[in-house]
């Protein structure tokens, strides 16, 4: 008998997630789960070394540590490839004055949106985000996220963006959550640039982005750039311009697009070869099919439009028909969509974006990791990859979007390790 | 120094929720918080004994156990005065055919819809439902829900709705959430009666509901009675047969009206002087007038539009503005809506029924303490109130609705006693 680090046994199923000739679950391919029956786990060093029918694995392997799954389902842990972590406060009160009728003229006039969070993101330690946004993430990691993407796009000028970066190393260093950080200074034309859209440009072509190059060579870490490209923000030359100068600098890219206007985001992130274009609710036909042809995933992030209580969301139908590779994250962020949970994504994803369970599972999971860039490494439980698990608290994963509101993850076990046990 | 039981402290603020008259909050007085800011809560022989400041009650008072709430939000448990509990099995392969384009008719045709539940139920021991059970009222507890209402209505036959009486009797035995029960024979017209209403319609009347009244004068228990009033199960007339049978064999009232079409029911429920009338999606401005002129309570359950992916809620602001009393409920089933949280329920209700969070908090306790005839017991932390307190994991209760999709409740006290610690 072989010796393995832990084995999950007796799992009603285990969900392998299998990839797509080694990239994301494209078009009609997604919601391919390679359910296995009656499963188990091995797992070593950190990674995953076997999945099959618990009748196999427990005459093929001891274990240092055994979990009886119990007649449980056992499911990748989410990758959440879309957050505007780490930021500072809360802006609940602009949500009540938002639901007593207020324009969004009115709360910007009363010191609100996005500017409210970058002066408390300006004002703030490293410290202080660290303790601000540690609870985020324990929150998600007990709602089954064990890797996350994380924005900058609070700073809005260069030393709070890089101090927002440095915020990100800060937590990645002491919760378990995996962060993948992406470089968002052209998230919004900061007050101080009002009415100077192509001023504020230039410093981030000029100044911005050279720091982020040198944050990324002292930390040994490759960034994402990423744009919020939306009419009245920034247009699409102007996010050319930038993404351009990105891609010479070495970083990979993303791209916010169509989120309530449909200007050409998506069709320029597919032509720059962005690794992911997210939103999309407003993204033209001709863009979908863009989608189809080339390697971007298309990000939908439906607690945006849910937290805005609106009813119009990402097009999965047509982005799957025309060949498109789609995942789900959630947005996370004090203005549009305070949700850290994944699970609610689903929720979400299966009643207005009309993907089946199997589908947002998918999603949820390989397709997330892929629109991070970390597909090879995460999001299934293929063997090699990180042996990143969650054991829900039901037989059946088709209970995840199903049920609602509430947190379905009985244990997380994170590189191997068993990290968060709900029960 | 006074002595008491226990003793809150330091709490960023107390919301009371104030009875209005003694009775529910009704039109635009809905919201009113009772807010106490560095607020405590000293509680006596399991009731709220007092509320104030925290520099006056921690001269008055010293208590058996002190907690500091250490700069979190306390609010009143949330009463829950709409759920399907007891069920038994799941649905979740329904949910998956809906998603893959199965019509209501394919599924019913495959077994599904109610009659799957009612089948289960008619097999399952009490000692099932119990164990079955269980779980979804320990996660209501972990949400902040300190009481709720339960309906029978999965069974259709006399003996299995005597027996879901039963389980409900069981459950509030075995854990903290006190239960408030319903009888509910008349939630659909079982499969043996299919075509057949009225003579279904007899059988509630001659053999159900004097079975019911035997239970009632068994275990002195008032039960509210529940009819489905809607196009395609009992119309109006059949309605309002049963019920006013129900009066006289002394049951109170309950209503589901106007959740696919506007029958007519809320109109009867005020009439009948209804204690609730439930859902109200479709209702005439007729009907929401008279909400304003009666006492009947209108319960919006805006979980269910939601778990079927519809987009239109009750017309809460309507309501409002006619002067009616509104509540929220869960409406927790197994077909349309399996959510727990009442916190979810707040989320929805401030996005899709335009309440503010402090209206939204309002109806979920104090209203909705009132929607199962308990406003004088539950509902509020006014003094002399059953000692149902939650400790929220954040210092605003506007928190609540702005954030969504996970758990806001830190501490939930049962009767005085501190019963769940989420941290």
């Amino acid at each position: 008998m072989e010796q393995v680090d832990l084995l999950i046994l007796n799992a009603s199923q285990v969900c392998v997630i299998p990839s797509e000739h080694g990239g994301p679950q494209r078009g009609s391919g997604l919601g391919e789960l390679g359910l296995v029956e009656n499963g188990a786990v091995a797992v070593k060093n950190g990674r995953i070394h076997h999945t099959g029918p618990t009748t196999d694995l427990q005459t093929r392997y001891t274990a240092v540590q055994t979990i009886d799954a119990n007649g449980r389902a056992v499911i990748p842990g989410f990758v959440d490839p879309h957050t505007h972590l780490p930021w500072f406060g809360d802006r609940a009160h602009e949500f009540e004055m938002r639901l007593a009728g207020a324009s969004y003229m009115e709360i910007m006039a009363a010191g609100g949106g996005i500017m409210n969070t970058v002066r408390q993101a300006r004002q703030a330690s490293i410290d202080d985000l660290v303790a601000d946004n540690l609870p985020r993430l324990q929150r998600m990691l007990a709602h089954g996220t064990t890797s996350t993407e994380a924005k900058t796009g609070y700073g809005l000028d260069t030393a709070t963006e890089i101090k927002l970066l440095d915020a990100m190393l800060a937590l990645h260093a002491v919760q378990p959550v995996e962060i993948t950080p992406t470089f968002l200074p052209a998230h919004a034309v900061p007050a101080e640039y009002q009415g100077r859209t192509n001023e504020y440009v230039d410093l981030v072509i000029n100044d911005m982005l050279p720091a982020g190059a040198e944050w990324m060579t002292q930390h040994h870490i490759q960034l994402f750039f990423d744009v919020f490209c939306e009419a009245g923000v920034f247009d699409v030359p102007q996010t050319r311009r930038m993404m351009e100068t990105a891609v010479t600098l070495g970083y990979r890219l993303k791209i916010h697009a169509d989120e309530f206007e449909g200007l050409g985001g998506t069709k320029l992130a597919v032509e720059l070869g962005a690794v992911s274009a997210d939103h999309l609710v407003k993204t033209p036909d001709a863009d979908i099919a863009a989608l189809g042809q080339g390697q971007t995933i298309a990000v939908g992030l439906p607690g945006t439009p849910f937290g805005l209580g609106h009813q119009e969301y990402t097009p999965a139908k047509k982005i799957l028909a025309g060949g498109g590779a789609l995942a789900l994250a959630t947005d996370l962020n004090p203005g549009t969509c305070w949700c850290e949970s994944m699970q609610m994504v689903i929720a979400l994803a299966c009643r207005y974006m009309g993907l089946t369970q199997a589908q947002a599972l998918a999603a949820a999971t390989l397709n997330a990791a892929h629109a991070i860039g970390r597909g090879h490494e995460i999001g299934s439980l293929e063997p090699g990859k990180q042996a990143d698990i969650l054991i829900l608290d039901t037989p059946d994963y088709r209970q995840l979007g199903y049920r609602f509101g509430t947190n379905l993850v009985n244990t997380v076990i994170k590189k191997g390790k068993v990290t968060i046990n709900n029960e």
